[in-house]
């Protein structure tokens, strides 16, 4: 009668997909390559939404909404943008019964329809900066689709700005990145890595990529938010021209920006276990599901009568689920719940109500303890704290483990086939020991850190794969994390 | 430099369009027939969605996410469903560079590819009712697109619920009916008349349609939400079964139900004057704007000192903007609010400081008052609260004074030319007579609101098209409202 799932150590893929189905979260549409979420899921991305747009309007960005379609002629008006999500389009043809006069590429992205109308808004430097920002559903072609992480259709939310000089916009993409990074930190509980991403990573169109990494428990990476410096690529091609202060027209510095659905597949992946899914309570529909246990309706109606208060007086603080399903056992209820990664439970019976008390289990470590009735509010409070600063620490402490550094090439394959996580080495910067890397060993280029400073070791200051020598004032350095990746 | 817009009373639709530019709420995308929402108006949207969003998930329904994609091959299985939206369907062939196996339609609604999920989620009397409701983008081909009345893409959300028996989900669908009626009087301030379709107007795949109609000021009909008595006709073609409480198979009984960012529309044709947008104060973005007057800078110091306690002790309960730009005056500012629709203003300058005072302002009326500083939290809030009421209350106004009866054919051509709003009139219920009156007058039929009761008057019991006696307790009455409409 429980719902077994693989465990995660046996097939993590399995897993993977056995906790998405069996915990609620969503599933495989009839329309291939496409996700359906369902109410639990959904719930979860309800709470990651209402967070994050309220930072998101901190930063003084406003929401807007442009139409899913796209002439195929915007697309084409970047020749880097339209080179790399050509392969990706769906396209519409047909309307009201007739072909369409123009081909109507399905949003893979809105740079293009949204830049041609800041063209028409923006005309003076006190316009600037000038921020939006929307939630849509995006589509991209995807043959191997895996819920959450790569399907068709996914939700998102898509920022765009546009500044007066090529600081200001490198700064926002920094703040913004910043943002994702410290969502993530705070309320998924995942520590990141950041940096920039190779020329051959990075958004099509964009001068640069800033980019969030995240370790999932399997030890490979997650790229979880993007926030791309586009320079005054887009500006030029869609004519997003301004007054300065002198009169002079000028194009503007833009920068765009995103996180998705896919964050639930992070948290999924990042904490889950081999009981299934577990939830950092910032983030949890439910921070709290109460059991109770009764044998006869006497028992029942004095039990409700004790969990009523307490809900009540927990209504504005915690979100609590009271599950009084009358045909399983709770056993089959603490299974259930502990599937769905709620990260306290509560189990009340008549003789816990005699003793005045109730059990409190944690779903983390698993453990559970008595609380007297009184104190329960604050113990409930309090132990949601501790699990969501427990499932970071972990969380730290695991990508710490996992952050390796490679003196050589054969190191590098080494670390990768037998460790994974990421692996911190010198690189030369051209494409060609990029793929080399790639081919020989499945990882990719997730992040480059920075240049070399003074203080790294010597092998830090050769490439690890073609050795030319990077010690050099004139070359630029890139020691980079790799990783193989979702 | 003031932004003249076109009197309503002289080109009504050239004043529409206007307001919705003018005001920052929408415009017309380069995409034919889409619209692209702008801040402002997506800011009275997000107002719409949170109050709604919070009524709909009180009626105990989950929120979720299906593809925007439906299999032709789905829409095609209820044959009536097929029919009514066929001519709507835009359909995307093309993915990855290949043609599609099967074309997909973009939803122009969901009922096909969420009953299939139905029926794979509902097995047992103890799944029902069963009730999920997503907030999508909606595509529906247009020819005469309208901002936020009818455009290719819009925003929405649709319920859809499935119940053992028929008079649980009638109960439904009309307990949803309600709470769009009285969304559209509390939040909304528009009064609505209420009740069914005629089979030529109704959903197409429906047993029955419920609606709620405004009256716009230019007397014309607006439907603005709908409720479908589904029946068990998507039921049966998709197979959703469940066990009844003996053991036996059963197809569900269904609703499905929606509103949509036409409500935008609604509010600007309902309450909207010639100075432009007018804005019940429960969804208007900001409640209150404060427009500081100041010659010097020392002035503007002190003025803003003031003002920022003001707004923090107002943070809680009202929605402010201060409106600082240096480059435009008081004047073009009051203009511009008022363009804006902001129910209330208020004026501070040095003299008001001195004084101890501000000068607040509503923009329904168009009066101001000068109000003591230590008064001024509690008069806004009052305030709000009067001009609230006072919207609702001349609205309700307006759509009784635009309520008619017709006791004959001439009568009903005539009021329908002369006056507009809604008349009620005997209908014996044939889709000819339906046809003639629309032919004749260019009014539909809005709502059946009822059959013939003893008490009606004579002229109420004659159809009055045909003259169809309509005094016969065999026979199905209609007195119904006809309107010309959106």
């Amino acid at each position: 009668m429980f719902q077994k799932i693989t465990p995660k150590s046996k097939d993590s893929a399995k897993w993977y997909e056995e906790v998405v189905e069996k915990a609620g979260l969503a599933e495989h549409s009839p329309v291939k390559g496409c996700m359906t979420i369902k109410p639990y899921g959904y719930a979860i991305w309800e709470q990651i939404q209402k967070i994050l747009d309220a930072r998101i309007k901190e930063l003084g960005v406003d929401n807007t909404y442009f139409p899913i379609f796209i002439p195929k002629s915007f697309l084409e008006k970047e020749k880097e943008h339209i080179k790399g999500f050509a392969p990706e389009c769906i396209v519409a043809t047909e309307g009201g019964g007739k072909k369409l006069e123009e081909p109507l590429v399905l949003r893979p992205t809105s740079e293009t329809i949204i830049y041609d109308s800041f063209a028409r808004w923006i005309h003076s430097y006190r316009d600037l900066p000038f921020k939006i920002n929307q939630w849509a559903n995006i589509i991209r072609w995807e043959k191997r689709p895996r819920l959450f992480l790569r399907t068709i259709e996914f939700l998102w939310q898509e920022g765009h700005t546009a500044h007066e000089n090529i600081n200001e916009s490198i700064q926002q993409a920094n703040e913004v990145l910043k943002m994702y990074q410290d969502f993530a930190n705070k309320y998924l509980a995942i520590a990141t890595i950041s940096g920039k991403k190779s020329d051959s990573e990075k958004f099509a169109g964009a001068q640069s990529t800033l980019c969030i990494e995240g370790l999932m428990s399997d030890g490979k990476a997650l790229q979880m938010g993007t926030s791309h410096v586009l320079g005054q690529n887009f500006a030029k091609v869609f004519g997003i021209k301004y007054l300065d202060k002198n009169g002079k027209e000028q194009f503007v510095w833009q920068t765009s920006w995103g996180v998705s659905t896919r964050l639930i597949g992070a948290v999924i992946l990042a904490h889950g276990d081999d009981k299934g899914l577990v939830l950092p309570p910032k983030i949890a529909p439910y921070q709290l599901v109460i059991i109770p246990i009764w044998k006869s309706d006497l028992d029942k109606n004095k039990l409700k009568n004790k969990i009523d208060q307490l809900v009540e007086s927990l209504a504005d603080e915690v979100r609590v689920k009271v599950d009084w399903r009358d045909k399983v056992s709770p056993g089959f209820k603490f299974n259930d719940w502990e599937l769905k990664g709620v990260p306290l439970r509560i189990e009340f019976g008549p003789r816990d109500l005699e003793k005045n008390q109730a059990v409190l289990a944690e779903r983390v470590e698993g453990k559970s303890w008595e609380v007297k009735w009184e104190d329960l509010g604050k113990e409930i409070k309090k132990s949601l704290d501790i699990v969501q600063n427990k499932l970071l620490m972990n969380n730290q402490d695991f990508l710490g483990r996992n952050k390796h550094e490679a003196e050589n090439y054969d190191e590098l394959k080494k670390i990768l086939k037998e460790k994974g996580g990421f692996v911190k080495t010198a690189w030369c910067g051209s494409s060609e020991c990029e793929k080399k890397i790639k081919d020989d060993t499945g990882a990719t280029l997730r992040v480059i850190v920075g240049r070399v400073g003074q203080g790294e070791p010597a092998y830090m200051k050769k490439c690890i794969c073609c050795g030319k020598d990077l010690d050099n004032p004139k070359i630029d350095h890139y020691p980079s994390y790799f990783a193989k990746a979702y």
